[in-house]
């Protein structure tokens, strides 16, 4: 897949364009595209392979809407979402850090994927009611819950523009950087 | 980037591929590749666009095998290793759970970009001493801990192979993966 004389930054640059995507068309995702964005979820790492995600896979958009509701407005991106993953995880009091990590990694996975795709993602956050309401729209059994949803679609015009000026969009490399060990000042 | 007659699961291969490596050959990683590394990154996304992760970047082997002596066994990757990058995160009680989900999307930024490279990377798991040696190594400010060292280098032949066998690394799709709602059984 990679040649030596490749230059690193280029074999890079498709992650760098990875972004959040909240708003997108009218236009459904193909059940193909679905299948493979669940598939870069559940081959994600995991501590120690203990894959505690279930993905659920929705394509109904009253669900859709519902799930956006409970939780405005860190669910905006499901308000107009054709698709979405709701990336469910178990309560396990002792693990809440491991699996957040584990979480995190599946989500940035599916976004990753999404943007190979041609498509546009973004992670719809639940917290508290919203949580408990997700749970109730999706039948979670009492030991798992959502946090997660990550909203999917084809971007509109507006939402495959940057959303910030050129180098805003990050802190800057040598703030974010350090070489062997944290810089003395 | 995408074309439409193109295959989803075709494009989404390459995250498939994506797998820890823990044994590396003696082999240097260019500078340039380090670089890309610590871009991906550095452009992952994270809660409100708050990027709570400093990255640092480390060649010194002396150095590398020191951290991996502090977290054994969770740190065997860094035992070979010829480069690493700590993921470091502040200390904010309030932001613990968040800060884990934008450290895992962090690692597995970093994780997919070694592999595009043709580099391996797996992730080095501190945990209590072995944080705290750590952050002594590497000089961290008292508001700011490392609990994910992610150890990076040409993988060895033997690393190349699957550890499972074919169908084992995972749970299957349909145990994984449901539709529209959480199955009823």
């Amino acid at each position: 897949m990679h040649t030596e004389s490749a230059d690193p930054a280029d074999l890079v640059r498709p992650l760098l364009r990875v972004r959040q995507v909240r708003e997108f068309t009218d236009e459904p995702v193909d059940r193909a595209a679905l299948d493979a964005l669940a598939d870069a979820g559940r081959w994600s790492g995991s501590s120690k392979n203990n894959q505690p995600w279930r993905f659920v896979v929705i394509t109904d958009r009253g669900t859709i809407r519902r799930l956006a509701d409970g939780g405005m407005p860190f669910t905006r991106a499901l308000q107009t979402a054709t698709a979405a993953i709701a990336i469910t995880i178990p309560e396990q009091p002792g693990r809440k850090i491991s699996h957040a990590y584990d979480e995190g990694r599946a989500a940035e996975r599916i976004l990753v994927a999404a943007s190979f795709l041609g498509l546009g993602a973004g992670i719809a956050w639940l917290s508290g009611d919203g949580r408990a309401a997700a749970g109730a729209i999706l039948g979670l059994p009492e030991d798992r819950f959502v946090r997660t949803i990550v909203a999917i679609g084809h971007p509109t015009e507006a939402a495959r523009r940057p959303k910030s000026d050129r180098g805003e969009a990050r802190l800057p490399r040598e703030e974010t950087v350090f070489a062997e060990r944290w810089p003395t000042s």
